[in-house]
């Protein structure tokens, strides 16, 4: 099963457009879990078990581990998601770049250590350096386009000859990296006319929509932007406001009910 | 101490603009090392004390630990270096970029866990990506600007307005990003005619040059067009010709002679 086939499968079946992001912040845990050595991988396995019917996808982000010395916990918190909700997919939300040889090692820690389905990659150094993680067909290899921070203006937007820097990026991938048809963009939601622009770009391509919940973004404006006619065709990420939706030890079913909302909300438009 | 100032030192005392980049790679270890459960902290530390009077800098590329589960290793590493070879500048290649949450854990990763002196960022996303790396003044933050693969020149070689993108980059990181004076580029040796330009526009600011060794960039062409009128300003990397340069267990003297042969080179053109 390759990445895309699993994120088409549980579109569907779990009619949900949502993917949890995976940030894992001690300080802002339930108390009951701030000190325990396993709590990073208790409190999101927790919050796993509470929303995978709920999901497209799950995408843990690789900082918040590592500034915790939690890689282990990582690597167990992703093989649980394997093994006790098949069939969902993993994004390693790790924003990768550097040369080929580089890459590889990238690559291998990815798909091998911690056998993510898909992972996230920079295109400032261009094919040759996404070239490891396209040559995995199965893999899902989602590329910076367009992202939902104030400072993406800073290159994102310069015109590149009659077409602004992150719309080369998106025809680049769509005409020329998308070979194996394994790839997908990051489009922010705090920009929704751009992610039209790109959609307009690339076709059925699968867009990673970060930036509402705790970063602002409008639902509504965002799924209206990027949905394909039948009403997938996007991962629209909440971390922050899912995962801390509550403060005690009923922090998972706050959590459910958060991403239930946010589920609801994003099909009410699509 | 600052990086900076560090990295400064070095260069007059140890009279060399090479930085040795640590990229382990098990495969080509010598045999004796190649199953050893620290094999990797062994071969670098036989390298850094092989090569560190010879060195202005030590680069470590986190990918080649990771692929491993060997942070730890690199943890150790590190603290090696700063132990053994106090005031030997270590920069952590990791190439960050990411949003401002998420770049405050890559910054705990970087400083706090593994206590490198400089990191290497992506410029891609912008200035608020970089901002919690450029907070920290004592520590170095090397933005990506020209880059030595053959994609670089996907995205970096094109025109926004008058200038190329590596070039506004350049700008950007000498106008504004540079507020803490703590700020150097990455420029690859492949392209000399550029780190001229780059280095004309950016004053007195290091430059990182990959691409010498085992990328076949010209050290004489590399030298003449980044250095500053004092012999100073560039940090020269070369990993594999060097670490690589034997098989067996005299490795350390291999890597020493051709990290003498090479700083000599460069120094040759200062």
């Amino acid at each position: 099963m390759s990445f895309l086939t699993d994120l088409r499968t549980a579109w569907q079946q779990r009619d949900s457009l949502l993917c949890v992001g995976l940030d894992p912040d001690p300080a802002r845990f339930p108390p009951h879990l701030r000190e325990r050595p396993d709590g990073i991988l208790a409190f999101c396995s927790a919050i796993v078990d509470a929303t995978a019917d709920l999901v497209c996808c799950f995408k843990p982000q690789i900082a918040h581990f590592a500034a915790h010395r939690a890689e282990d916990q990582l690597e167990a918190l992703i093989a649980y998601i394997h093994k006790r909700h098949p069939g969902t997919p993993v994004i390693l939300d790790a924003k990768r770049g550097d040369i080929g040889s580089t890459a590889e090692q990238y690559a291998i820690e990815a798909f091998e250590r911690y056998r993510a389905d898909a992972i996230t990659v920079n295109p400032y150094m261009g094919r040759d350096s996404a070239e490891p993680y396209l040559a995995r067909a199965d893999k899902g290899v989602i590329l910076l386009c367009r992202t939902s921070n104030r400072g993406g203006d800073d290159l994102q937007s310069l015109d590149v000859g009659g077409e602004l820097l992150f719309e080369r990026v998106a025809r680049l991938v769509a005409e020329e990296w998308n070979r194996a048809g394994n790839c997908a963009l990051v489009v922010g939601a705090t920009y929704p006319d751009e992610i039209a622009r790109v959609r307009a770009l690339v076709g059925e391509m699968p867009l990673l929509v970060p930036g509402i919940g705790a970063q602002g973004g409008d639902v509504e404006a965002t799924v209206k932007a990027g949905r394909l006619a039948d009403g997938t065709g996007m991962m629209i990420n909440s971390s922050r406001a899912i995962l801390y939706a509550g403060t005690d030890e009923s922090f998972a079913e706050a959590a459910r009910r958060a991403a239930r909302g946010t589920r609801d909300e994003i099909n009410l438009y699509r």
